[in-house]
């Protein structure tokens, strides 16, 4: 039984390394050739708009999931005229564009910033107007890793965002005084049951996570009672299947909803050493109807990004409880090369062991 | 970097999904052209004697290493000319015959069941007197999973098992009133240092490994330290690199060594989810020359052989705490097609889920 997954990059390969032992086997869509996922399946090298690629890339597959939301909604959408695809291609669709994504959670009764369209440079003034400053302007399409956007602290600022952003369709967001920035995890089956994993403090630097820990500490039983009830008014009014990912901020103990990934998530790369099922082989087990597997954190965790140069792999599993994650990407700054899941099952020898993982990556990148 | 596996069973295709993580690729030389490592790698379908496929499987590799003893010496000698060998060719050389095996054993004080060597009929009658019944007669090459062996409980077993079994050299063990079968597995870096996981209780119908349960309950600190010596003194003896299981009896309290694999083992597979760092990824933490990973147990683990026909996956996957490894082979009497690993915190949850599994495996094999 193959299963395709569209994009070949590092999540692809985690899938993969996931669902060879529940017996299935690969085939990835990537416009690259040196893809990493091709380490573990099948890769079909084309665009992912181009229909005699997509035509090689489905036949025979069993079914057909992705991992990144770029993915053209409407390849997704012919795709799953004929074969299986996870999750429903509508949820693409919101998630590609942060107006109608933050419509949706509103309508859903999940809290979000204040936010309102802006169109041109006189709606970006009437926006501006309503919301007052400070304020984030963001592309509504393409944004990742905190690039298509630009924080709004005063008049002065105005001219070279528009010059930046202007030109696309644009939101204007209230910038929330954040505490922390927290995301949940969830994954639906077939049959609607749903599981939700611990939530997960996420640490990034210019926009790029840059570590995590889980459970994130601190929590009590109403901020992830709050989070699970977000998360599962998204994925039953989206009727999906899979792993699901919303970013959240924490503000004075508020929850408000940032984005969501139709997708396995990199703040959740820890559930692979950290949970009993990770995010991966949930996923899989999901899409093909499978029963859900157990959430449940063992002790804790915490999850260091590789970005753009690799520390020697040596010292990183010098470190006990360390598990090394390497994606065979060629480095360039930036980049998301790698991981670390830290694991231990005590909370202060993890964060005794945190520091210097956190100091060898950043030392490295 | 690429490394070769001479072998390519399921236990190449868990050393390459152990591996690739750590940033390697692998290619597997196997007679069987759908071999089931080839899931997770570049397969070389060709005779492990063959000069040519061993050319083409060695060309560009950084190490090579081995997932089945019976290896011939000769080849991973002639390999290990040109590029390093782990684990060394001369482990390859004890474990495959019985007779240097236990003289080996022996030699370094590692406790074993009498035994004598028997070469031809008249060999078996003085041994027979010298050892008296019941003894076990097994072939001195190419025996697994119980096959080439014959209990002798009276002299009206001699005809019967020297049919069956003469005409190649063979030995003779005393019977050990077995209490228990156990196992220890070591992994040794290429810097001497030795790890150690703890005793695994293996449990075998018809010479075949049907389940374990590790940690082994109810084993003292005793225990444990015997196992630990016997193994440690196995491994230096060897110069070894890699991960090593000696397959004991327990008998009245004592410890008997019965045959050593020099790979990663089938009793170890727990050690995936049930371990802080598995065999599979410790074996090639050794052969790279990188820090080993702890061994400690997280919690208790059980691992179900899968042999002859699969259970429904759904119904293996609907138990808490339950791990699917299936391997991509067609089901065939005797067969092993996968496995199931439990893992509970609570040893009474683990045990409660235990007896289903082997139920559902029993079932459908």
């Amino acid at each position: 039984m193959t299963l395709g997954v569209v994009g070949g990059g590092q999540l692809g390969r985690m899938l993969a390394l996931a669902g060879v032992p529940l017996g299935l086997r690969f085939r990835f869509l990537d416009p690259a050739p040196d893809a990493p996922a091709g380490a573990a399946g099948e890769l079909i090298v084309g665009a992912y708009d181009d229909p005699a690629a997509l035509e090689r890339f489905a036949a025979g597959l069993e079914a057909i999931t992705y991992e990144f939301e770029n993915v053209p909604v409407e390849a997704a959408r012919r795709l799953a005229g004929t074969l299986p695809v996870f999750p429903p291609p509508g949820a693409l669709a919101v998630s590609q564009d942060r107006l109608a994504e933050k419509a949706f959670f509103e309508r859903l009764g999940v809290r979000v910033p204040a936010f309102l369209p802006v169109d041109d440079r006189g709606s970006l003034e009437r926006s501006l107007a309503e919301l007052g400053y400070p304020a984030v302007l963001k592309t509504r399409r393409l944004g990742y890793d905190g690039k298509g956007q630009a924080v709004l602290r005063s008049p002065a600022d105005r001219d070279s965002a528009w010059t930046r952003l202007g030109g696309v369709p644009l939101i204007l967001e209230a910038f929330v005084p954040c505490d922390r920035e927290l995301s949940v995890l969830a994954v639906r089956a077939r049959d609607g049951t749903v599981a939700v994993y611990p939530l997960i403090e996420n640490h990034q630097v210019a926009g790029i996570l840059r570590w995590s820990r889980a459970p994130a500490p601190g929590v009590g039983s109403t901020l992830q009672a709050t989070a699970e009830s977000y998360v599962r008014r998204v994925l039953e009014a989206l009727d999906y299947v899979g792993v699901l990912a919303i970013e959240c901020f924490e503000s004075g103990g508020r929850l408000l909803a940032n984005e969501m990934a139709p997708r396995v998530h990199n703040s959740g790369h820890w559930t692979i050493e950290g949970a009993e099922t990770s995010q991966f082989e949930n996923h899989l087990r999901a899409g093909l109807g499978l029963p859900l597997g157990s959430i449940r954190p063992r002790g804790w965790s915490a999850m260091v990004n590789l970005i753009g140069n690799l520390p020697a792999p040596a010292g990183v599993l010098a470190v006990e409880g360390a598990h090394l994650h390497l994606y065979d990407k060629a480095p360039r700054a930036g980049r998301k090369l790698g991981h670390v899941t830290l694991r231990a099952d005590d909370r202060d020898l993890l964060e005794a062991r945190l520091g210097p993982v956190v100091d060898l990556a950043s030392r490295a990148g």
